[in-house]
């Protein structure tokens, strides 16, 4: 997979990262440091939110769809920057404990006119649990490098 | 401001943060967990990058607008959930030791028709960096809690 540009990503296609166990830790650790609310850090009080238990900051869960994807390798040689995300959803609360993994499809890849060497990638991503239930869902827009010519 | 509810958002009103100066610590920290890349984790290998140096990730980036809006305590009574965000863009690069605020404006805020304790704000964000650049922005949207009608 290290050898993966923009050109070797199908449309349509769908990829599967690696799944990752959240542990209670990692998502405190989070919480403290980004998103201190009581729903991410304190297992008693977070009984009373409408979540009924911790569950992982937002932005948290969004971070870590982009880890899963790293852990691919498919964007070790192509990843240049990454531009936005469009239509970000989180569709369910994600508690520690829990197992993501996250789908990906390419939309769509358009060659820079102006920078032979790069181009626009548009990726739907898919996080799920370990029910196959779709936890967020969000549209990334990166900068990926082409396959060399000579390569 | 720890009393703020939906209701007491002004529409078209920008309310700004608290500033936070990012460390390398904290860059690397992120990096190391989140986001594994050689532009995000090593100073001479990140010179070769289009960033000329290490900077941080973007979940990080946009995990701190949310940490920064939190500190105005202005969501410690009203935050219920996070529900999406739209059109996030990484305009600029970040360095650490750079400082950050954010700056949010309120767009529409809707009550809800069928639950009255709540409803859904939209905030479109502003992250600037020490020097007034623009480095992210977004549209976040949320479900805030009303005033208590007997409050």
């Amino acid at each position: 997979m290290a050898d993966y540009y923009l050109d070797d990503f199908e449309p349509g296609h769908t990829y599967t990262s690696p799944t990752q166990t959240i542990s209670e830790e990692e998502a405190l650790a989070f919480a403290r440091r980004y998103d201190p609310q009581y729903f991410h850090l304190d297992p008693v009080a977070a009984r009373d939110s409408v979540f009924g238990g911790i569950v992982l900051g937002g932005f948290q869960t969004a971070a870590l769809a982009w880890t899963l994807v790293l852990r691919t390798g498919m964007f070790d040689k192509s990843a240049i920057a990454g531009i936005g995300l469009d239509e970000l959803r989180w569709h369910k609360p994600v508690r520690p404990g829990e197992s993501l993994r996250c789908e990906f499809t390419l939309l769509d890849a358009r060659p820079s006119r102006t920078q032979r060497d790069r181009g626009v990638a548009r990726f739907r991503y898919e996080v799920k649990n370990q029910r196959d239930e779709i936890v967020l869902s969000l549209v990334m827009i990166q900068m990926l490098r082409r396959r060399p010519s000579g390569g």
